[in-house]
């Protein structure tokens, strides 16, 4: 693809992305292979036309509201910087601050905060069962609400992190994958271990290694998922997975063996994550309110995992993948052996090594939530970006 | 009215509002009936160009800083919004990160958040003879700090709600009703009941009630303030009522019957709220610091109020409204029968069946913040209006 | 100079400021006197340009960040009005919202916050030996991000106080001085009393003191430092103040008397401080975590403060200043007798009479952050703000 902003439109005119206009952006399985595509290309387009100091604004005025139920720096300053990238001011409810409590519905609140709102960027990734569905019911409000004539414009919903997917992630993920590699084309045939590590810390969200399942199946790769026994992720994703592995001619595979997983790996994503049976089980106990409960279940856990301190990304591990050179992965913070823990999820000379790549790595959110919101609210995006490029205002003014 | 800006160009031109221009917003009965309807017609102007994609950013840069002495959702995001609409960047001035505990005075604070504040937003309803003087303290303080050449600008003063009034509140709800009933001037001789409803919690502030009062009652209607006994509000703004009803020709009459209230009533607003004299003699706990004296203020009030249960806005109570289908009014969030509580301010279906119209009613209130903003900093509206449509920069580009 | 845009133009013309372009705030002493008028000059050219009305956006987009370790009111303001004056939205760095007590590196968040980040304004005053070395940590950070690739600019860091120095204050102090005496021309010669003053509270940073004796003995200014025994500011500090002195022809003298230094000062600048041995002293308790050292460490430095009631700037130790009229400066917030506490570090009736300059001089900080911020972006700034001026652009349309 030729690298200035006609390559990127001539490629988005070769794909059917239609449906994402005026659309929400749940799971990545939901979206077809051009929309992906699309998203990616839209990405990179507005990462040229930011390094090329071409602003994007396509909003004079408007909010990008985020809601972030769990503790959040990195996504909350992707979220801030894409919204900010096109033009939108970030308003954050915050539920303390809010009357939330007093009383009121999700449908309502979702209404009293969009009449201004363009984008609303939901993390919700603690409870099993009730991220993506809350996710849901936001847009289901919103959407009434302006089909009553109550908001002059429907939101679009950016799917911060559930508790099934996290698409913002995956996405920046899997573009750093397509520019390490030299484009997509290169993907075909690669081995992928997206793989369990041992965390002193408990119930981490499962959705970066479901997202990974049920996006990098897509692209003829073949993905191994490997954890010790009772790690498993949701079995609702294991099919997505199998079924795009099936369609994209790679594979999916499962195993309890880390050293399996990374033998000749190309790609590898050791990454602690909670076993789904737990964390359905804790749904279940802070539905019925036994704190009790909690507690003894975190500590069952944490004893689980203790057992498997040996599923670190060490040398030893790193040595088996291909040429002993796989691309690491992680979505940041990582535990690091002798840095953030005693036992972690990677040695500190490996986190070291390739710290370079996984900043570049997190480079990409920002991009992928601005064309998300971009592909989203622009009918037709070739031409709005070949509009902003003739408008030919500055980002940064000399 | 032509729906066109033209039309409310024209319109404008015929209101003399010349005094909103530097001035603030205090309480509604401080405007005069061509500035209200001034507010109404700029509120109005800027949603309809917002509908039809026209940029109104009037400021370049600039803060809107708001203050919030109570936690808020619908508030916070109506001038944030408001404030965006319009260019303005929102800092909230958290006193709980702010060194204001340090021995700051009122006046010091109000300048060194002002250099370049273009509004100031204020919610402060929780002492009875406070909020109100609180929000003139700081209009003083930045008054004088423009006079003395400390301030570039001098903010103006949105009231987000005192202790005496919430005019962004009650203007949005008169801009609702005017849109129900077609136009101001089909208000004439329509019966609205401003009545008090129980609730499950305590100490809600007065400013609905009283800002209803010193606002409907200037629109030609009959006001009917209904409250169980030892529910007054404050007796100068029913003062303010008479005063309007009189010179208006509708009426301002009490009652301590919700049913007589309801009957033949065209609009109805119930919605609990504490006893005036109840809120003062709270206030003068604090100031004493007697907790044990407000914890037990508390429970007689909250015992007082469970006498009235009954006061309950229930399909029995709608159907004695004009031909059962009265206007159901509410400042959200609600007290929902079977929704937040077991007894509350109105039955669900009641409330169900008037979602639309309600959430249309909270969609106003950014507007009128927008308007007052408008009408306190530029000299002539009806000319920026104009500018801005010949400007003619698109709000969200496509 | 002549007070048009153009007179602030020639005078840059006339300086040699090229190493600003690009780089970072952290001392006024690792500046170049050419440098510091630089930057007064820019930042009255911004003010000139904001008090006529034409924008000074430079940027369309782009984030500030600020990260603040201790509450702060009008720091946070300063910062929020520099940015917004540019074009940048605030983003700030919640390390309570964080993810950062989760064993992430300075190195990380750092670059993790940075991807759309045009400044990072840190305010770290805390820890003797901690603050500034924070700074540079972030600084490096972010430096080799950008030259890795991870970031497409790198991000100016503002000093917006540290345990060494307070920049953004120290230089607003200053500008206000050089206005109320009619130029920089005018300062040779003048006496500054900078001393020590009682306050009821506890450790209170020295970097305005030490801000004050590294900077305003640049201005061939007779500098007299006035503390009771013990309360000695850094002694590497000291020694700029007196290398300083010696290059510009003014002094640096100390002195254990109130009295001594405010005899015929023409500027004074009373206000209470920590002794740097307690701070260094405070610093290494908390490293040990040894709480109970810090409560007893507190207990003995507020009965040390106590001895030293009788350094206050009264109405008898204002009268033996220059004409009794000596130009009162203060941070902000004071500690006032009578108003904040009992007995602190300044009469009311002294701080009443000197509020309006007061405020003026706190004016000056937010166009002292923007005139930093412009300097490290623009490459040329002359340039910069004459096209700004033709491009003609009103901040607030009317």
């Amino acid at each position: 693809m030729d690298k200035t902003l006609q390559g990127y439109i001539d490629k988005l005119n070769s794909l059917n992305f239609k449906d994402m206009y005026e659309g929400d952006f749940f799971l990545t399985w939901e979206k077809s292979d051009d929309e992906i595509e699309a998203l990616f290309t839209v990405a990179d387009a507005l990462r040229y036309m930011r390094e090329n100091n071409i602003s994007t604004k396509i909003f004079e005025s408007g909010l990008g509201i985020s809601i972030f139920r769990d503790n959040s720096t990195r996504t909350r300053f992707s979220f801030a910087s894409a919204c900010n990238l096109l033009g939108l001011e970030v308003q954050d409810l915050d539920e303390k601050k809010s009357q939330i409590a007093h009383g009121e519905t999700v449908r309502e609140t979702a209404n009293m905060i969009s009449f201004m709102a363009d984008v609303i960027g939901i993390r919700d990734d603690m409870y099993i069962g009730k991220g993506n569905k809350y996710q849901h019911d936001v847009v289901d409000a919103v959407t009434e609400g302006y089909k009553d004539g109550v908001l002059e414009q429907k939101p679009t919903l950016v799917n911060l992190q559930c508790d099934i997917d996290h698409p913002t992630q995956c996405l920046a993920d899997m573009l750093h994958i397509i520019h390490e590699f030299g484009g997509v084309e290169n993907l075909k045939g690669k081995k992928v271990a997206m793989t369990w590590a041992y965390s002193p810390s408990y119930g981490k969200p499962l959705s970066v290694p479901q997202g990974v399942a049920g996006l990098f199946t897509r692209f003829g790769m073949d993905v191994v998922l490997a954890h010790p026994e009772g790690y498993d992720i949701m079995p609702e994703v294991e099919e997505v997975a199998k079924a795009n592995a099936e369609k994209n001619g790679g594979s999916f595979t499962k195993t309890n063996s880390m050293e399996e997983a990374f033998k000749d790996a190309d790609i590898v994503y050791p990454k602690s994550w909670a076993p789904f049976a737990a964390m359905e089980k804790r749904t279940d106990l802070y539905g019925k309110g036994d704190f009790d409960g909690i507690d003894k279940l975190e500590q069952e856990l944490l004893a689980q995992n203790a057992k498997h301190k040996d599923w670190c990304c060490t040398e030893e591990m790193m040595a088996k993948t291909k040429d002993g050179k796989a691309l690491y992965l992680h979505c940041l913070p990582a535990d690091i052996n002798n840095v953030s823990c005693e036992d972690g999820e990677v040695a500190d000379t490996v986190f070291d090594r390739y710290r370079v790549p996984l900043y570049k790595q997190a480079s990409f959110k920002p991009y992928i939530i601005a064309a998300m919101i971009v592909l989203a609210k622009c009918k037709n995006p070739q031409e709005t970006l070949k509009k902003l490029e003739e408008r030919g205002t500055v980002r940064r003014f000399q």
